[in-house]
């Protein structure tokens, strides 16, 4: 995603402590203080703009979610929408996806989203990929038992690689389409990317895999 | 496939028995006997007019093939192309596969290929799908410990349906290409049927399986 440089994101974030949290380690195995309804926590990684977990909190109020983005003058954009919507169940974190455990305890989190996460293409830059070993490493150490990541992008070589990732780590796929957008897939969500992209007549793919019983 | 009545197919095969094995049982457990050489073999169940195993075995001397094919007027096609190239390491076979345990012992196999397998769209006839669990069963009954099944289609919901059975079944996928002709795969040999969907502009699918150890 192309950023522009806005040094006055940080001061924007700490503006507002109710929808950005501030000290993330706090909450470590009690994110339902942070929500006013102790429910089931989904979280995206590379939340970006924000439209997807804004329209997933919208839609969905029996969960909460949590948007994490790792650039500042990308995440002001997502704090713009949750301003502009006041979402009871919609919180957003600044923090690096390969830190989640220092945030999260093992249980915290019910499912995760990857949405067209950045497919880092050359060989060399593999353990960049999200959906790389150390990663699935990462969410299972933050999800509960038998926990999901689901998973949709546009790019052809990362799905693919993805596939043989999650079958090589051991998880059970439970969902594949290789063309979402002429599948009878109900109830997406799109994000700014994907409609972008699809109306140019790319195919986007989508991928549900679980955690297996140890 | 389309067939046509071939009330002579059956005299046809009768008459080369050295190609179309009449006797299948008699070999189980050793049919290394049946070729020239003692290598390993790869079968492909619904060899249909048997442009991809005649491809094979030609270009692979060094790996038996048997071709097997349950449809007599299409089988005739293939026992054709081998009358003509008399190739010592291919040989064809005319039975079910659900029953292929009739026929082969644990670890007389070392790969089985599947292309372009009947899709059978409708749900319940899930169960006659050649992915499906029973199937994935006959092949481990037959393959070498760690054995492979590489599938190829054109047909997205059989690709989708298939990659989420073998996930089930445990199998490790470890090549997936989601449009073979534009990948860098080398030494694919297309089927009648490939060469015709893939003119027509379909895009071919294509996976790599193994079962994991025990």
């Amino acid at each position: 995603m192309r950023q522009r440089n806005k040094p006055w994101a940080k001061d924007r974030m700490n503006e507002y402590p109710q929808y950005l949290i501030a000290n993330p380690e706090q909450h470590k195995g009690k994110w339902f203080e942070v929500f006013e309804k102790n429910q089931p926590l989904h979280i995206e990684i590379g939340t970006g703009k924000g439209r997807f977990i804004t329209g997933m909190a919208k839609a969905n109020p029996d969960i909460n979610y949590i948007g994490i983005e790792l650039i500042e003058s990308i995440i002001v954009c997502a704090l713009d929408k949750l301003i502009e919507e006041e979402l009871p169940n919609l919180k957003l974190l600044n923090v690096n996806a390969a830190e989640l455990e220092k945030y999260f305890a093992k249980g915290d989190v019910d499912r995760v989203y990857l949405n067209f996460s950045d497919p880092w293409p050359k060989v060399r830059h593999e353990k960049r990929r999200l959906t790389f070993d150390s990663f699935l490493r990462v969410y299972e150490n933050i999800l509960v038992d038998e926990g999901e990541i689901h998973f949709k992008t546009d790019n052809q070589g990362l799905f693919e690689y993805s596939l043989t990732s999650f079958s090589k780590y051991g998880l059970l796929l439970t969902y594949v389409s290789l063309d979402l957008h002429q599948s009878d897939f109900i109830g997406n969500i799109m994000t700014e990317y994907e409609e972008k992209f699809s109306n140019k007549g790319s195919r986007i793919y989508r991928s549900e895999v679980k955690y297996r019983k140890k």
